[in-house]
C-alpha cells in the first residue's frame, strides 16, 4: 500500500508556566517523527539552556539585522524580550516530512495560524490563575515584577485560546501528554496531512 | 474550572466489509459518551442483526412515508436497498451533549459532509482490494452477484476518501481502533466542540 504522509507544523502554545515545555519535551521523547523548532530570542538564559538547544540566545542588534532579511516566519515582543521563528528551522523539515514542533508565546501563535495555511494549534491551559502563579513563582528565576507581568499578561493570552484548534488543560502532566499525543496521532490521519492508495493486491 | 462539551456528530464510513461495524462495537464498548445512530433501512436483516438495535428494518412503503415526512438527515440507494439517517437518532442527543456515531455509507456520508457544518467523518480504508473482496467473501452472506456489485462500488467509494477530514486503514483491527479512539479523544478537545473557562482560584 502507497501511504505519504506531509510534514505537520505544529504550534503548542500558552500563557508561561502552562508547563509547555515541559510537555514537548515528554512528547519529543515519545515519537521521533517531531523535530523541535529552535527559536531565537534576545532574552538572557535561564539556568540549565543550552544555546542552540533550547534557543538562539542572540542580541537585539543581531535580532533585528535577521528581521531584516525577512529571516522569520514570525516574530513578537513578549515581556520586554523578542522572540521569533526561524523559517530556516521550520519549511525545510515540513518538505522533509519531518513534524515541526513550535514552542511559541500567544502573539507569535497568533501569527502562525494567521499566516500558514496548514498547521495544527494547540493552547494549553492552567488548572486555574492561582496555579499559575505557583509555577512562576516555583521556578525561583522571576522578580516578583517579572511575575506580576507574566500574570497579566496571561490574561490576555487567555482570551485568545479560541483562536486554537485545540485546547488542553494541563491540570495532570501524564493525561495532558496523552491528550496532545492523540491529537498529533489523529492529524497524522488528517487529510490535510495524509494520502493513500489501496491497491489490488 | 468550568468546562463543557457539545455533542459531536461521528460519521465513520467506507466501503462495505472495511470492519465499520466490529470498529464502532469496539469503539462504543470502550468509551460510554458515544451514542449510536440506528439507521432505517429497507434490506432484509442479516443472521444475528436485530431491529432496532442494528438497523431499523422497513418497507419500502414505510421509508417512502418517513422521507415524504422529511423525517431523514440524509438517504440514499445503495446496493439496490435504500437507506437512512432518521433526524429523531441525532439532533435531539447532540443537544443533550451526547456524541452521535453514525455508521453510513459513502453516499449518506457524503450528503452528510455537505450538509452539516460541525462533523467529524472518518472514512475507514481496506489494505488492499483483494483483502476487502476477500471480507466480504468470508461473511457467507452475499450471493456472487452481490459481492461484485459491492467490488464495483468500492472502486467509486474509495474515490471519495479525501473529502473526509480523517482517514484510518484497517489492516490491524486493534491499531485501528486505537487510531479512532485518539481522533475522538482530539476533537473532544477541539474548539467547536469544548468551552472551558480558567477560574481564579
Amino acid at each position: 500500500m502507497s501511504e505519504t504522509r506531509k510534514g505537520m507544523l505544529l504550534v503548542i502554545s500558552g500563557p508561561s508556566g502552562t508547563g509547555k515545555g515541559t510537555i514537548i519535551a515528554e512528547l519529543m521523547k515519545a515519537d521521533k517523527s517531531l523535530v523541535f523548532s529552535v527559536s531565537a530570542t534576545t532574552r538572557q538564559p535561564r539556568p540549565g539552556e543550552v544555546d542552540g538547544v533550547h534557543y538562539h540566545f542572540m542580541t537585539v542588534e543581531k535580532y533585528n539585522e535577521l528581521v531584516a532579511q525577512d529571516a522569520f516566519v514570525e516574530h513578537a515582543q513578549v515581556h520586554g524580550n523578542y522572540y521569533g521563528t526561524l523559517r530556516s528551522e521550520v519549511y525545510s523539515r515540513l518538505e522533509k516530512g519531518e513534524n515541526v514542533v513550535l514552542d511559541i508565546d500567544v502573539q507569535g501563535a497568533l501569527n502562525v495560524i494567521a499566516s500558514e495555511k496548514e498547521k495544527v494549534s494547540i493552547f494549553i491551559l492552567p488548572p486555574s490563575l492561582k496555579v499559575l502563579r505557583e509555577r512562576l513563582t516555583g521556578r525561583g528565576t522571576e522578580t516578583p515584577e517579572a511575575i506580576e507581568r507574566r500574570m497579566n499578561n496571561a490574561v490576555w493570552e487567555l482570551s485568545q485560546k479560541d483562536h486554537y484548534e485545540y485546547k488542553v488543560i494541563n491540570d495532570d502532566l501524564d493525561a495532558c501528554v496523552r491528550t496532545v499525543q492523540a491529537i498529533i496521532e489523529a492529524e497524522k490521519h488528517s487529510a490535510a496531512y495524509y494520502s493513500v492508495d489501496v491497491p489490488q493486491e
